[in-house]
């Protein structure tokens, strides 16, 4: 039975985090038949054995053979220094095909022939920028967006702002919001004037629109505590005002040189993308929300590049 | 022996914070006679009973009758509503008569009469801001400062900068600096890419430079782990760039609306005041180093309008 569904798929694609693994199994036109979930990310694999790692998850989806496999193509943190191969970042501009001509190929002791994906790198203006693992959302996403010119946004724990144009990842920024808001509240002096139960619409609003205000962030920050301390600022709602903060001064930072009217689509899970539908809205700009994408579809395109480079 | 250096205190001052006290005696004319330092902040009196706190550490200062006791007063955040009794905020614009005028008495069961120094708030614009302890060295410095206008920097876990005019604190702006840089060292992923006994002045200054530059804070931040990942910044340097970057933003954001050339005031220790001269000279202004105040001036300052009075 796995055998039989194991020659029905024409690439097996999996997305190696840091802290976890997303399996794929994807037929010849890119339909997912089936997924699996893992908690073994790289950090966990300990002893480095990853191909032991591999096997254990998703052996069941290889046949005996491996000649007769599916095109094994990984991605994200695995690619890393720390991963099972390095696969360096590649600098922007950088297509698909660019990306899958700088994939690095590897071969397990069971004999299956795999490729692993690179990370993205710009150091323009002498900026120094990287991502590994958001690029396949993005290639993902590409046939939804078509050509021209795009920005797009994958809030997270590093917010990544990425400029695309037919398809062409032109440039990007990493914003640490998601980690800053963690760290704030777990282990600063904000944490304890913040009942983090509650959630505030209003809240989250005036922090929106606290951002980018005089004194700037590192000030701005410090408004949470002594708002609370002055009454002026519930604790019911300080969490949501901090929240609102930090997501409208990336956005503030992100759009700075947008044009008013603009578009931003974002990827990602609407418990957070819904987040900046608003933050944009206060800095005139559109939203179009595109959904959660995994790296299946990027791995996926990836695997078609990597046919033709053969 | 102490019962006759008892006679000879007018004052005795305690700058009471969360984590440590400092308490000194001082003669008619501000002289310091003596000084102690104890671990017994706030935080660590778990009972409440500040009292016995006070008596432990300085109760051999004190002449067995209160009536003839030196002038007990007490300031930081001894006057918060974790202390012993809450003094309110006073908002600003705030002057040493104001602040004597808003001091809170209390009775000891011993029969000791005390004062405690209120803090500062401040509400323009509908920005929150507060601070406890830091008006305590602003006041200390008022005599060598002299009238006129200045632009005083207490740099710290919580900067303050404060805008006195003619001996009166008209505003003041807090930026968390210091705990944040703390925070990221310890606690971010920032943290692994940092050689943390190492210092660089270059880096320090290549910190600075970045300061106030595109993406804004959060995506700035980032640049610190892009940059060991791609070798432009080496780990021997990462920590004093991380520095750079939030003196740098910290000064950034307070010098914005100040014209070049201008002077700024700093008090504190010079292993810290230190790293604002250059990062003030990159903003065009001038840097005054007024040297350390404890909090021993501001209170002998108070407790000479606490006599008038009364």
């Amino acid at each position: 039975m796995a055998e039989m569904t194991a020659e029905d798929a024409a690439v097996l694609a999996v997305d190696w985090g840091t802290t976890s693994l997303r399996a794929f199994r994807l037929a010849a036109d890119g339909t997912i038949l089936d997924r699996r979930r893992a908690a073994a990310g790289i950090r966990a694999i300990d002893d480095g054995d990853f191909e032991s790692a591999f096997h254990q998850i998703v052996g069941d989806w290889l046949p005996a053979d491996p000649a007769r496999a599916p095109q094994i193509v990984l991605g994200g943190m695995i690619g890393s220094r720390q991963g099972w191969i390095e696969a360096p970042y590649l600098p922007c501009p950088a297509d698909p095909a660019g990306l899958a001509a700088a994939a690095v190929s590897g071969r397990m002791k069971s004999g299956h022939a795999f490729w692993i994906a690179p990370g993205l790198s710009t150091q323009q203006d002498g900026r120094a920028d990287v991502m590994r693992g958001e690029e396949l959302q993005i290639l993902g996403a590409l046939e939804q967006l078509g050509g021209g010119r795009h920005l797009i946004c994958l809030p997270g724990t590093h917010s990544k702002w990425a400029l695309l144009e037919d398809g062409i990842i032109r440039d990007f920024h990493t914003y640490m919001t998601g980690e800053l808001f963690d760290l704030l509240r777990r282990h600063s002096i904000l944490g304890s004037t913040i009942e983090h139960a509650a959630w505030s619409e209003e809240g989250f609003r005036d922090g929106l629109a606290a951002a980018g205000k005089e004194g700037g962030m590192l000030a701005q920050l410090f408004t949470v505590r002594a708002g609370t301390l002055l009454g002026t600022l519930p604790v019911e709602k300080s969490g949501a005002f901090l929240s609102g903060l930090l997501i409208g001064s990336e956005v503030y930072a992100a759009a700075h040189n947008i044009p008013a009217g603009s578009e931003v689509c974002i990827i990602g899970n609407p418990d957070l993308t819904d987040l900046y539908t608003p933050a944009l809205a206060a800095r005139d700009i559109r939203c179009r929300q595109l959904g959660e994408y995994t790296g299946a579809h990027g791995l996926f395109r990836l695997a078609k590049d990597l046919l033709k480079r053969g």
